[in-house]
């Protein structure tokens, strides 16, 4: 198999027998069925610049067994499956290039259970993440993982979705402990058990975290939680240029200092924010940190990371335990994405993020900043900058036929130039559509093995058709 | 699929042409192969008491063209190839049923490179950890994951390995960051680039790592690196029962405490030790625990765990962040293998593991001890508490029909016993022959999924047959 030979192809699909597996979906589901035009841009509306590709119907499913009828049934017809969270998806994950049917998992919202000593929870994949973590205000603890959206648990995990905390507390690859999904052909499995740790066989749950729906539904998600820490910190610092913020950030992390969060926002995004916010940050690269812990820890915490921005050039390190002051310091990271908007209120944001080796993230950015600037097109930037990843914001009007080829080209450039410094071409929100023309350049003929499992899970293809790589 | 169906058969494989293939590897390799007795025997003789099955020849290689060539060739005969490190494998992993070759992974030991900035390190399989650590120790980093033995970084990618230090620093699944393969059919893949995290595709290396050689074999591996704590204390504290302990292991991990080894010996494990080491350890469930920080901090993780194991009756908590005294302090769990040995020299040392959730643990182990009184066998137990991981060392001699009757049977309950708790059958050893009849008992349906996987990869089932499942 060529990594250039595309698996996926309209012949695969015969349109016909889609219509018949609409109507036999409508007759079992009722309804649970739409196929309302609304209802059906709903479901491809996502936060993206890709063209909606509408599905033909849209099922409303409740429980495991509603899904794997709708599987058992898609089979029979070889319709594609869609399936479909809260819609917060950047690269066009949701659409429905062959047609086909989109399952909208909203419905099953359930917290199953909570294992307070286990520190686990088994949730239905339509939970949200606010969600999650409101039912559990009461117990001590919580689910870490922030993507920023409040998407669905099993949107985050079919994307392995991350956020700020990951620098700390991993991705959802490290914290999904064990899956129960309906596989292509209409079997519902799981992939471990409730065990921290297990060498038993194929880590199948990994391999389900990030496969976007191409391998399975997921039905049922087991996450670890963590203690609430006792006191969280907060504090922002400004440097003098991005390389001084990012090797205050390796330094840090080096040190061992567990920091929870350390979030960085270039010169754009600085000035977005003061105009929004009507604040007066120095406009300058800017450092975000959270330190989670004692009160005596996250003292030490914040006092070692103020000797060390301040080695960097860090300037007026401000730091506080206290909830309100803390939320006042990281106001600006909490208004980055509304601050972006105002920036240019009549165009759409198209967020874009990669991820490099730390090393390499000051190049990184400031490459991107220098491409930007050459190219006319405006894209603040913000970084999960522990993790090496970074996202840009950019403001392109849609209509506008030039922009949107100087974004294409962008895209293309940005995601040669992380993979080229051995990054990836997205760090957190998956390949989709959007990114799958990258893979083979970032991962040779690895790509020739993923298609291969992919033919060995689902043969027909049913499986959100068109996505993760060519 | 039937899961109970075997997918490993000696029709598969044709002695004459083995015979062929081991001819032609003799040509291409010269020195670098052997079937000398002794070397084929060396090559099963493994920490196990599964009866060695030898291989038909032994190549020595040196570089991935190597082992390409190998894979090749064995593909062209049809012949088993079976990946050899150190030889430290429990479970059989290492030997040859259906015949075929061993690769000897011990001469690719090249520390590739360190990546200072990004904590990073790529190594060949043959490095072992000990070599790791030796050769880091001026770079201020090390390499965390310990799981006793000296392993090869490829034997422990292989079988997911972890150990003592797993609570804090996760298990090799955790801490690789990309592997290089070579498939069953001979191309070389890279599983990732060198980003921290991302989200380009299917996770191959989370597949490879724990997939025990069956799915192709590795040939570079990149790690993860942590700067060398500042200050690391240790701990000793006696508790009135099993429950006790682990309760207070419980808590630890609730409260945020960041421990960095927690481990737990039953009465049978200390008294083992106070005979061995001539120490006066009181008779009772102890705990071990470690924590690696800041001065302060590593002040107020031991002050808390000792109030905590208070409250659960741990008496007389001493602990110390003087290298020495700490060593001192050990001593009971650096000995806990010549101990054990010790408690019956002419025995064979049998060492199985499971894991199960924490809150199960006290349970698991408890009945554990009190099958083995019943059943007049002697396995002390140590336990990697803090991710409800625990080995018994069974004590057998090898030559008594009865006893092996017995083991085996105690074998079978274990397991099912950690299974019924909603464990797993192995924590940390790895599947290889002696954990392949759980399997189904324990994942179900799963592990037609995961042959579906390794016929998809290597349909001619030449890598490491015979091992992961039936």
């Amino acid at each position: 198999m060529d990594g250039n030979t595309s698996i996926w192809s309209s012949d695969n699909y015969d349109p016909e027998s889609i219509k018949l597996c609409v109507k036999k979906l409508k007759e079992e589901f009722g309804q649970q069925f739409s196929d309302s035009q609304s209802i059906l841009e709903q479901h491809t509306h996502t936060m993206t610049i890709h063209e909606s590709e509408l599905p033909n119907g849209v099922v409303f499913v409740e429980t495991k067994e509603d899904v794997q009828k709708v599987v058992n049934i898609c089979n029979e017809y070889k319709c594609p499956i869609i399936p479909f969270g809260v819609g917060s998806s950047f690269e066009g994950h949701l659409n429905a290039p062959f047609g086909g049917i989109s399952i909208d998992m909203n419905n099953m919202d359930k917290i199953l259970k909570v294992y307070q000593d286990d520190l686990l929870v088994v949730v239905q994949p339509g939970v949200t993440r606010e969600q999650l973590n409101k039912y559990l205000r009461y117990t001590g603890l919580f689910f870490p993982i922030d993507p920023g959206a409040n998407a669905s648990i099993g949107g985050m995990t079919a994307t392995r979705a991350s956020g700020t905390n990951a620098v700390r507390y991993g991705t959802m690859k490290d914290n999904v402990i064990a899956l129960e999904v309906v596989t292509p052909d209409g079997q519902i499995i799981k992939t471990a058990n409730k065990a921290r740790k297990s060498s038993a066989g194929y880590d199948l749950t990994r391999l389900m975290v990030g496969s976007e729906g191409t391998l399975g539904i997921t039905t049922e998600i087991t996450l670890k939680l963590y203690g609430i820490p006792e006191v969280i910190a907060g504090g922002r610092v400004s440097f003098p240029s991005v390389k001084d913020a990012t090797d205050a950030v390796i330094m840090t992390i080096q040190a061992g200092i567990p920091v929870a969060r350390i979030e960085f926002m270039d010169i754009a995004q600085v000035k977005a924010v003061n105009d929004y916010s009507k604040t007066n940050l120095p406009e300058a690269p800017l450092l975000l940190v959270e330190f989670h812990g004692s009160q005596s820890s996250v003292d030490e915490q914040s006092e070692l990371f103020g000797e060390i921005s301040s080695d960097f050039g860090g300037k007026d390190f401000e730091w506080t335990s206290n909830n309100e002051d803390r939320n006042k310091l990281w106001k600006a990271r909490h208004d980055a994405y509304w601050s972006c908007r105002a920036v240019r209120p009549e165009a759409e944001l198209y967020s874009t993020d990669v991820c490099v080796p730390i090393s390499k993230l000051s190049d990184c950015i400031t490459e991107t900043i220098e491409d930007m600037e050459q190219n006319e097109l405006i894209g603040p930037i913000v970084s999960h900058a522990g993790d090496g990843n970074f996202h840009v914001a950019l403001l392109i009007d849609k209509n506008n036929k030039m922009e949107l080829d100087k974004l294409d080209e962008f895209l293309v450039r940005i995601s040669e130039r992380a993979i080229k410094m051995h990054g990836t071409c997205t760090g957190e929100h998956g390949v989709g559509q959007g990114k799958r023309k990258y893979m083979l350049k970032e991962l040779g003929n690895a790509v020739n093995v993923m298609k291969k499992i992919k033919e060995a899970f689902d043969p027909h293809k049913i499986m959100n058709p068109g996505k993760l790589f060519l």
